[in-house]
């Protein structure tokens, strides 16, 4: 994220989660809001971001291209948001558990056993994804 | 997000974002990192979170219970690690997105048609969702 | 399935089968249904699906109401026609494969550990679904 | 479906769904299978199957190498099984169902405008999915 001081993004997230917390709040959405229907609501707009890469063979001059990059921000705000407000639901602070996972994932994937293969850290050693 | 300061919340993202691509590049995974497997891992680790709410009864003892947050937070994470690293392979800021959303959604969704219903505004005035 | 007997069950797939084969033949869309796309689309269609079960309350008066059924037999049919052609292309027989799995499903859920609960056989003694 | 007679598919789809009806009625599982219940576990398995894909590279070696297809079999499996359970639920045809949306992708992608063309009909002229 170029450009963008911590202090902007530190700012900015705050404003985000005050500004989203209205948003619903003013509707009166919580109602809906169960950690099913988040986890649901995730699941649906992660789909519409993949939408955008149905058909795309990548590598092709199409996928050099350029893609639709507004609309696909949109649909990554979308997963985000839900995201968001499923991690406020149940207390979870996203970016703690982001760097715990990332921790767990290190312990999983040792450099030797992982460089350059996608394989499960379950079917090592033949394989390493997150 | 109670009790992290301003402060702490941007120190942990900038510490995650770097974590996280020292921990790509250290594994020489940035080969398996187009968009498009990155919106494919987004909805697998989505599916994954919503496992946990499967079977879940809301408003049951069950979902009262407690749910297993440990591991629904390791879920969460995997979304938002994907997340990141897609919206950083196409320059996407997750934050500036989000708010932009934020904004196209409070004019979609007026107050005086979506107060307490989960409506979509594709078919107001009857329905309101994000 | 009432009313609609063996050989017009049979006569029908045959149809759906051929006809699905013609429609992808004469439109070269060959070329797009690699394994990977095909089931990027089956997840795709499959939220499609969901999303009309998004904010859906079960046993309450709307979900009582009834559903948007014709949309939703639209939906339900994308998956399954994604589905044939991915088996298709892979030389699976969903039938075959579906009683198979049955069979196994049979073995990790014996009756006894799994009378009344939605427990996943990996977490037996106490927890079981498909 | 080469080498099965129709007789033999129609035989199978019957023996599926009885077993597949007295699989759910012996654990006492009709109590999880609400319509909502049922579209989340399609999409939890539409991503395991995808699993299978998540870093693939379409054309490449590995890709030609073959892929696990008794493991992808049983997802297959098990999308279709929860389809099934999903639609008689809700008393919905399958086969008419596709044959129907089959007819509706013919008028919505006419040859002309989708030949070689992956555009969603949304987009036309310039785009053609299903």
């Amino acid at each position: 994220m170029p450009n963008v001081t911590d202090a902007d993004q530190s700012a900015m997230l705050r404003e985000l989660l005050a500004k989203l917390e209205e948003f619903v709040r003013e509707r009166d959405w919580e109602q809906f809001h169960t950690p099913k229907n988040l986890a649901v609501s995730i699941s649906i707009e992660a789909a519409e971001l993949l939408e955008h890469f149905q058909w795309v063979v990548e590598g092709s001059p199409e996928s050099a291209n350029g893609y639709p990059l507004e609309a696909i921000a949109e649909e990554a705000a979308d997963v985000y948001l839900y995201l968001l407000l499923f991690c406020k639901g149940l207390g979870i602070d996203l970016n703690s558990a982001a760097l715990e996972k990332l921790r767990k994932n290190a312990d999983r994937y040792p450099v030797r056993e992982s460089y350059g293969k996608s394989t499960k850290y379950t079917k090592f050693p033949t394989d390493g994804a997150m």
